[in-house]
Parts: structure tokens; sequence; C-alpha cells
């Protein structure tokens, strides 16, 4: 049987219900609008940042309380970051619903991410560890600057290293970044904090590539939006970078590229892309980034959660996941 | 000579230099863009809130050092508040300039007034003192969530309360926050910080109130933004439903409540209202606060800055401000 993220994490059930009871506390109450915006952002999604988190904390063999908080602050941060990166993408779907900004406004999607900020600040300060928030505010800091300088760049079309600046100031600045704060948290070595960042970051290059990848191979239904959506908001990700570095032509992806936008275009784009060894290229890539998060994992206690973590870098480029 | 916030802020003039060191060092380096984007944000202002808050440090005769940090802190908070909040009412101006995200785009805009959170959370939090995080981070949720409820609301009009609660959140917070959280870093006593705080807040209450005041009597050139921006954008402030309150009546201005905002309507409008005496009793409302503030200035150790905030307090009514 093919082991899935879920079922992977499936041991950390009773943490994770303990993160999702934080969550909920932060928008209940009050006369109910929060409620209305934040149950969808909140309610959903795998919760695999606080995984790492608590797996960390599990692995140090400490007690979990504080840590719940950590997951937590560091889940709220992640949503906080995907309601103002949609509208900064002007991407209408998340994970299968309306984003904020489309279902609600621009601006209840900047406010609401700014509230969830706060209130994940107030967490990690609630840990009386300044470091910590050191850690999170730098990661902030280097995501949003990352970001600003990519929007404000001229390019046309992003090229192979623009691609992966990109992912790290997307996705896995804050992994590591997640799993650097709890190494701290749980008091571990400063050279296994080291090696838990190293994890982190390459686990979430190798998780967003590969989330990249679905985007041109998966099931909606499992993805949670439509086939080719990030081609057909005009975002450029690694199959494509590599199809063309490959000297792939084709005229329907040269016209989206030119802002042809259509459905049929994008179809027949992907089509392109699929049959060339684009897909398989990226995910070889991807599997280059989790053999090193694997390898960062040597010098870390041996233990169960070891494993986990292990497999779940194993799992993540199984693109039947 | 009538006194000006300028002339009042004289004294600290060494002390804001200082603060404006801290506050271009966010942005300086790196390629330039995020300069071009901040040089003119943070470039600006009267740096009242820092202003307050050395002044709330010279009272307690503490050394100045740390206070800079967290009047730069203050000052980027406002400051990330201004962009988001530019974005979420549509303001296209901003001390004279075009807002950040007229000049550059909204997703900058977001982007930037993240980064500028980021940084000045790390530099609460370099002041080693969680519960300033805690005064900070409960300000922000505050604020947010304030606006939300504010935005989610079904209102055809604002009423009374409305603006009270609106200006509260947009304005009155940040300042009580700022001196709270001065006074709790000079170690000022419990009841002394709530004064403190109280000041504050009822300051900026009385800020903001003349602050709409000035959108419909001021001089552009000293404004920073053309006569009836607020009516232009939609935005009915205190005068506005004073004029109504009182029994006014005017086509004009009804005709722009319901969204016909020609410059000929609003500058009609205007006229009506400045003819009545909704300017007056605006004043007067706003001179309720400053009284209010300046009676939580009993209490405070009498010496010169606490006259300094006591003149503040008396300047901000003065229309010619």
């Amino acid at each position: 049987m093919t082991e899935t993220i879920p079922s992977i994490l499936a041991p950390l059930k009773h943490d994770i219900t303990e993160v999702n009871r934080i969550l909920s506390g932060t928008y209940t109450g009050g006369t109910g609008y929060m409620e209305k915006i934040f149950r969808e952002v909140l309610g959903e999604g795998k919760r695999i940042r606080a995984g790492l988190v608590i797996l960390v904390a599990r692995m140090f063999k400490r007690p979990l309380k504080e840590f719940y908080g950590l997951a937590g602050a560091v889940e709220l941060l992640h949503a906080a970051s995907l309601i103002h990166d949609d509208v900064v993408d002007g991407s209408g779907i998340r994970r299968g619903y309306e984003s904020t900004h489309a279902k609600w406004s621009v601006e209840i999607a900047v406010l609401a991410g700014d509230f969830l900020f706060a209130e994940a600040v107030r967490m990690i300060a609630d840990l009386r560890k300044p470091q910590l928030l050191g850690m999170a505010t730098g990661a902030i800091s280097a995501i949003c600057a990352g970001e600003i300088e990519e929007l404000m760049g001229e390019h046309a079309f992003m090229s192979r290293d623009e691609y992966f600046r990109n992912i790290e100031a997307k996705t896995a600045t804050l992994f590591g970044t997640a799993v650097q704060m709890s190494g701290l948290l749980a008091r571990a070595e400063c050279q296994q904090i080291e090696r838990l960042k190293e994890f982190g970051y390459a686990f979430g290059i190798a998780f967003q590539i590969m989330d990249d990848v679905l985007d041109l191979v998966g099931d909606e239904r499992h993805t949670g939006k439509p086939v080719g959506s990030d081609l057909a908001s005009g975002v450029v990700t690694l199959p494509v970078i590599l199809y063309l570095e490959n000297g792939g032509a084709s005229s329907y992806l040269d016209a989206v590229l030119n802002g042809e936008r259509t459905p049929e275009h994008i179809r027949h784009a992907i089509d392109d892309i699929r049959s060339s060894c684009a897909i398989r290229a990226a995910i070889a890539e991807a599997r280059g980034y989790t053999n090193r998060a694997m390898e960062a994992l040597a010098g870390l206690p041996e233990c169960r959660e070891c494993q986990i973590l292990y497999n779940l870098a194993g799992c993540i480029i199984d693109p039947c996941n």
C-alpha cells in the first residue's frame, strides 16, 4: 500500500486535534464574522508544518504543551501567507474553496492575513523565547523581500534560478524555520538545529516542486484546484522551465506564455509538456531535494519520529500523493 | 505665535534623527527596490508616535537607546497599517504622494506592509520584554478584527457609534498602545501606565477627528491630500454625521452618499457642510477628547515632558494645524 501524508501523520492524530483546538480558538466568539472567514481557511489542511513541529518535540522527548502553541503559530503564519499570496498571485481557488480575496474581497483578505499574523506572533511571544521571534520575523521579512524583488524585477519569463528563489521564499523558508524553531524550543544542540533547518528547507523545496508538478498532472479532486491553474494565472513552474530548457517547442505553450490563456490553449500546452520528459525531470529534481532532506536527518537521535520524517520526505515525491 | 506639532516636538529633534536612522536601516542595501518603495513611505511624517514614546522615556529619565528601537517599531507598525489601510480604503493619495498600492500595485502594498510588520515585531522582540509583544499584537488583532467587522457589516451609512469604533481601530488603539508600551519599558507604575494609555487613546481619537475635519476644511498643501478625499472615496466622517444628525439637508450630500461622487457634487456638499455648524460641533467633540487626554496626565511626574504632551494635545484641535 502506498503511504500518504495523512497515513504517515496518523500517529500524531491526538496532537493535531490539540493544535486544531488552538487554531479555532483564534476566531470563535464575537459576532461570528471572523468564524465565517476563517473556518475554511484554518479548518482544512494536512497540518504538515504542525506535524513537523510535533515530531521534533517528540524526538527530543519534551512535554508537548508549548509545542502545540508553536505548531499552531506556524500553521497561522502559513495560513496568513496563503491568504496574502493568493492576493499577490490573483489565485481564485485554494484547497478546493474560493480563496479569501475571491470569496470576500481583497480588503478582507489583507486584514484577515494581518490578523492571523498578529495572532501567530502573540502565540510565539507567549513561549518566552525571544530567539524564536527573531527566527520567525527574519523568515517573514526574507519571504516578503524576496517576493517584492520578484515582482519589481522586469522579466518576461522566469528562469530556473528565479524559480528556485521564488519557491524558497514561498515555501521552503517557512518549513525550514518551523523545524528550526521547534529544535530551539526542544533545546536541541546547535548542530542538530542546523540539521533540522536543512531538513525542513530541502523538504520544502521538494514539496513545492511536487505541488507544481501536480498542478499539471494531478487530479482536481485530490489537489483541490483545476489542472493547469498555475499556467492559467501566468505562473511559470519547473516543469515548464525544464520543457523549454530541453528544447521543447509547443506553439500552444508559446501562446499561453504570451498571454493567450484560453482553456483550450492551456489544455494543449499541458498535453505537450506531459508527453515530453519534463515532468519526469522535475520529479528527479524533487528527488534530489528529498535525498538532501533525508541526509540531513543523520546526526539526529535515531528514533521512531526520525523514521516518520524520513518517510514523509520519501512520500512527497510520489506523484500519487 | 500658534504652536504647531513640529514646533512642539522640536526639542526631540536629535532623538527623531536617531529613530529615522533606524527606519532607513530597514530598507537600505540590497538591489535598491526596497528603498524605492519605502523611502517615501518611511521618509516622511511628523513622527508623532515616535515623539510620544520618547517623551515617556524622558519623563521617567530612562536611557534612550532602547526607546529609539520601540519608537522605530511603532512608526513601522503605523506605516504598515497605512499601507494596508490604503488598500482597504482604496485611497490613492497619502501625505501628498501616491499611496503604495496606487504607485506600485496592490501586490507590492500587501507584501510591503507585511515586511514592515515583521520588522516592527523583530525590533520589539529585541527589547526582550514579552509583555510588549502581547500589547502590540493585541492591538493589531483588535484593529484588524474591528475593521473586518466594519467591512462585513451591512450598512448603508455609518452611525456615530460606528464612526467612533472605526477611528478607535484606525488610530486611537495604536496611539494608546505606543505610550502604554513606552510606559512599561520605562518601568512606570501600573497606574501610570494606565494613565498613559488613556492619554494616548483620547489623544488619538481627537487627532483622527481633526484629521477628518481637515479633510473638509484644510489646505491641500498642508494636508497632502485633496479637499473632500474622504467623501470622494465614500468614507463618512464625524462632520457629515453631525450635519445629518442636526437636520442638515443637502441634496448634493444626499447624491454623494448615494454614490454620485462627481467633483462638483462633492464641492457643493462640502460647501453645505461648511456653512452649517457641523464643523464646529466636530471640533467640540475633539476638544472633549483632548480634555480627557490632558486630565489623564495628572498623576504622572510633573516635568517638562508632561508639559509637552499637554501642549501637543492642545495643539491638535487648532484647525490651523
